[in-house]
């Protein structure tokens, strides 16, 4: 613990536990880290508690903190989302010089980081914004980082990010991600995907319950073989471990305990809005979102259990049933991916973001929640000189769907009768069905558009935009596409 | 035509064809209109066109129509939704004085249509965003109108709007609907239902074309047939028109010939993002919006058509198919209207309206897009001294969802196996299994978060809020709820 002046290499404001870890995440990896919060008593607590576990520089107001700093400075701000980080901001800018980099690892919302990146680039300062996944473990023993900001920021910056980060065969599950918002935004998606990845595997679990009459003990040991395989996944580990914990107190399955209903604010919800702004659609991971809304409303379940009715019917689960659900999960989480990336795709063109697909999926596999053997066979597909268009479209992926498909028919049709519901897996269907279809029903949308507020349509034979006048004799007009 | 000062009972300002219908619309209910538009040419051709129908003040500034009108003055802006609505504003305001009523009447999003009442509250002026749905024609001779702002601006503005809606057993299907963007929020939320309603009339259209080989040209009549009963309504009515419909050039059925390709941008759109933050599972509306955004991506369709494996399986149709899928409509219809109003519900609590959902469905039942008679009996479970919850509690709907139930399950399930694409039919049976059933897989989801992030979690034998130490010893502790 030193206090000399430009001595440190970064420093980190905001001592709660996500600063605090990273901070210390820093240390051991050998860097100087100058801490600061805003009370200095955390400060001292951390250092009391780790002081020994690399060289700190304690520091007691932001002006010392950046004194504390080696050129261009580096400052890491660590505190809630929305406000306190523009606050922050104001009250550091008057401290920097031109090229320091002011860092945002918090869940920022990435329009705010592009407007943040804007004002600062004005003033010659850096503003990166940095999605960090991995929670509180992550953070301490190696996350996945998306980097955002300018590209020269990154070099002064990556490799201290690289070094802190997840590897996966040696690899940092770090890369730069794109200019201004671009960290924030693909950090988003991949908490939209998780969101999905999530509710996939409660409908799995609700089936194999529900439907199979398999307890939480034994599917503890089929998600634990499940997760030597295809879905190989930290999500798919750790859900062979919260199935087989039993409540102390009860004695029962802790699932059984636990109420079962959802919070949807936050990150989730920013996917869903973001893809409708982009007009991609992640109907898989609106589901997820929405499947949490309805366990919400606590309520109004209680009152629909009493007057609703279900008019299940009885149907036989096929020869190898929890194959069968495996396979559907699989093939879900799939669409979930496939409609993320399409969301980045559409993102890219949108914010000028040259989006390198195959760094992200590789800087996934490590440190972050939705880590996953599939990202290994993601990279590949987006690393090969022709990029698929769609996910599902790259020949591996396509052709595992393929084999998937018959089993994810038969369980969305059985769960569909038994009434259970599986929001997201009979949505990725949905999805999978429009997008191979050759003609879709909104043909018929757009003749009643046109017929009730003169919309107009496109026509399969002749290029342009027409109208039939359907309040008059019925012909058919050029006309101005005006909506 | 005069031009005599404070003799017009209000103004219009923006004569493209909605503003020139409501004004004409106005004027032929006997009051005086005064009329103006940026360039003075519209106003003289709408007056050559239409000056004898009523009592119409031309005038060529905002001064002189602020001038031409009767005090409270009461100018109307039909001018495109966002900047444009601003530009009219500021250029009103020192034109008018306390009490003056500002009206919008366009397509506004509703939050700035809260932010536009409240500045100019400061300034004493009333600004009222009117929700207007039926088209042009609508406009012309009677639309549904959904009034917002204060409760005092619509005495002296609702009579005027009463007198120019549609009429539904006498009764104009216009109300004060509350203050600042209520009026408009509703009109998303119609707009909304109006995306489902097209949706599961398309997918519909879809099973019957596709499963059961019927022409539109049949078809045309099975729903003009189905617009005699239960589902009653203007969309059922225009959808037998358009099916109905020979393409002259090409003696096709004009749903063949017309792109199966429908945009999503604008207030489906926004309805979704705004159940997103009020926490509403509105997920049949979202599945709507993005089986538009599918229908889009033509060029990815274009390739999945050649990748994409179908792996379809042959079913018995049932003895009557097509009434199966009227009833699997009517009851996917029916979930629409139900997240809609729950989200009217949210919405009421989120920013202080006190909606009547009874006002509301009765004045959705004429004039705008989503008219049908469901609304009598939606009207009438919103009338009852005790209002559901949501609306399929009603005791009325609960019967019929639970009669059309076993189609409903049916049809989903051969959806599923023949590999066509009903997002919205079974979105909407996935909510109604969600909502009725006891226990949701939203516990192990709770469990999941518990263990990777500490999100802790609620169990349903003791208040309080807890977390499973799962890297230490698994043991319980009470925690407070940080996430």
């Amino acid at each position: 613990m030193s206090a000399q002046i430009g001595s440190a290499q970064i420093g980190v404001t905001g001592l709660a536990v996500m600063g605090a870890n990273l901070a210390r995440n820093l240390a051991r990896n050998g860097y100087t880290v100058a801490l600061h919060n805003r009370s200095v008593a955390k400060t001292d607590a951390l250092l009391d508690a780790h002081g020994t576990e690399g060289d700190f520089v304690r520091t007691e107001t932001l002006a010392e903190l950046v004194e504390s700093l080696e050129k261009p400075r580096r400052v890491l701000i660590m505190v809630k989302a929305g406000g306190p980080v523009d606050s922050v901001i104001d009250a550091l800018v008057p401290l920097m010089e031109p090229g320091d980099i002011i860092i945002d690892g918090g869940n920022s919302n990435f329009q705010d980081t592009r407007r943040r990146e804007a004002d600062l680039a004005k003033k010659d300062l850096h503003f990166v914004g940095v999605g960090v996944s991995g929670g509180e473990e992550g953070a301490l023993l190696g996350p996945s980082i998306m980097p955002g900001g300018s590209k020269e920021s990154y070099d002064a910056l990556g490799p201290l990010l690289e070094k802190i980060s997840a590897k996966v065969d040696g690899a940092p599950c770090c890369a730069w991600i794109g200019t201004d918002g671009a960290g924030h935004f693909v950090k988003m998606v991949h908490n939209g995907i998780e969101y999905a990845d999530m509710q996939v595997i409660g409908e799995a679990y609700d089936l194999l319950r529900s439907a199979a009459g398999i307890e939480p003990a034994a599917q503890s040991e089929i998600f634990a073989k499940w997760n030597e395989g295809q879905l190989a996944s930290f999500l798919i580990e750790i859900t062979a471990e919260v199935l087989g914990h039993v409540d102390a107190k009860t004695g029962k399955p802790l699932v059984d305990v636990i109420v079962d209903s959802a919070g949807q604010k936050g990150t989730g919800r920013w996917t869903v809005q973001s893809g409708l702004d982009l007009g991609s659609p992640i109907s898989a991971i609106a589901e997820s979102v929405f499947a949490r809304g309805l366990s919400s409303q606590r309520d109004q379940r209680a009152i629909a259990q009493g007057v609703l009715a279900g008019h299940e019917v009885a149907v036989e689960l096929g020869a190898d049933f929890v194959e069968d659900v495996r396979q559907a999960l699989y093939a879900s989480k799939l669409i979930s991916y496939a409609q993320g990336i399409d969301m980045l795709q559409s993102a890219a063109i949108e914010y000028n973001w040259d989006l390198k697909l195959d760094e992200i999926a590789s800087l996934w596999r490590g440190g972050c929640i939705i880590r996953a053997e599939l990202l290994k066979d993601i990279t590949k597909a987006y690393a090969a000189a022709e990029k698929p268009a769609n996910l599902l479209f790259a020949p591996a992926f396509a052709a595992e769907i393929a084999e998937v498909l018959p089993a994810w028919r038969r369980v969305v049709s059985t769960a569909v009768q038994l009434g259970i519901p599986v929001p997201v897996f009979s949505s990725s269907l949905a999805y999978y069905d429009g997008l191979r279809r050759p003609r879709l029903p909104a043909a018929l949308t757009q003749g009643l558009r046109d017929l009730f507020g003169a919309h107009t349509y496109n026509r399969v034979d002749v290029e342009g935009t027409f109208h039939t006048q359907w309040s008059g004799d019925k012909t058919e007009i050029s006309a101005v596409d005006t909506h």
